[in-house]
């Protein structure tokens, strides 16, 4: 039986300024909390579970174990319908990054927490392990982005870059994606640089175009008029890291 | 003032029966109907506007317009937040398609609206005029995917393989995207052919991976599980038609 200060407390999880005082998150699901599990399990500081997810769970648990019913598991989650396990974690540990010989992205203002996500888990597919954003990001630990990065989360790093200085200090290519640079399909081969991503309706911001080296471009043969964020970072690096 | 059987009668659209029974669909917002009335004026039936909208959009209008109130609007909006302008349209003509000198896409059973939408916006970029949807894909009217392909659905023809004997037919080459084929980074130079994409968590189904000439599959240099149906189509769209 759950007592309403742990309910309130997990249920103000859902806000950045709770998770920030805390230093918490939430993920949901056997599969998210699952793989976490095997990544991150310094990170759990408790699991909410249902007989079920505690049934079909064979291997030993290193982290205190809470059995709920299903209706508290739903008064605690934040997806519509929850899905037997919610684990709390601590939030993980981050520097000031080092980029040298690899890719690493840098997002402006990707504000659409799906998005996030999707993007954290492409990088993770082309073994990037690092992604920089702007101050206008979203939050890594919103639960949509959890739930959309999979355990993306444990293997790539993610840093914030609150005085937006970060960029000026890199002595590597910075490649900027905007809509009038030379085509991904003629890009001459660089082993190593930094892939800047901007704003889902705006692009990246002229003043961070201005740190760029270079500005790319993913050709328009057909007429859409713009891509989704994260397809295009996906497409962007299957030609840059395929060299 | 919008009598009470119109209401419930544009409410219904949100229903694909009802789409269904009278062929109609709803796009939403002054961007959408905007590139819409450019494109395909003939298939708008009626359109609700607010005043607001009314008074920025200068262009005749060659359709009927009603006025409607803020509330109004939003009471037969599929939208959280009506955005101005709502036109309900018949749906475009549709004939099973002929593929020839061409990439065309076949979609085994994407099930995301969002994710169907995006698809056919990336399909848009690419020059791609044809998308073919095994019976188990969203439908293209659902109000999800008409607001997530912005105006590409004007562009990109959908048909619907209702008998999933499409594939048998075809004389191209057939790619399908699966975890074990061959790397996109190394493909050999084809151009033309119908390229696969199959379901968000189960791939392409097996008896359809049989009718395909290739397997195709986008290098993991890093370690995520996989990447979103969306994201994959895009790249590998991207490797296929840079010729």
């Amino acid at each position: 039986m759950l007592n309403k200060k742990v309910v309130k407390d997990i249920q103000s999880l859902n806000l950045k300024k709770h998770r920030v005082e805390t230093g918490l998150f939430i993920a949901e699901g056997p599969k998210v909390v699952r793989e976490l599990l095997q990544l991150i399990p310094e990170q759990f500081q408790r699991i909410y579970a249902t007989d079920t997810w505690q049934k079909e769970r064979k291997d030993w648990t290193p982290v205190p174990v809470e059995t709920v019913t299903e209706d508290e598991l739903q008064k605690i989650s934040q997806l519509q319908t929850a899905n037997q396990v919610l684990a709390v974690l601590k939030q993980l540990p981050v520097e000031k990054p080092v980029i040298e010989n690899e890719w690493a992205l840098y997002l402006d203002t990707i504000q659409d927490p799906g998005n996030f996500g999707t993007i954290i888990r492409i990088a993770d597919w082309f073994g990037i392990k690092q992604i920089i954003c702007s101050k206008g990001c979203a939050d890594l630990y919103n639960s949509k982005v959890i739930q959309s990065t999979m355990a993306s989360i444990a293997r790539v790093k993610v840093w914030y870059d609150e005085e937006e200085n970060w960029l000026s200090q890199q002595w590597l290519p910075v490649l900027a994606a905007t809509l009038g640079g030379q085509s991904i399909f003629e890009q001459e081969t660089i082993t190593a640089g930094i892939l800047l991503i901007g704003n889902e309706s705006k692009g990246v911001r002229p003043d961070f175009i201005q740190k760029a080296t270079h500005q790319i471009t993913i050709p328009r043969i057909g007429e859409a008029e713009s891509l989704n964020a994260a397809v295009a970072t996906g497409i962007i690096l299957s030609h840059l890291v395929k060299g």
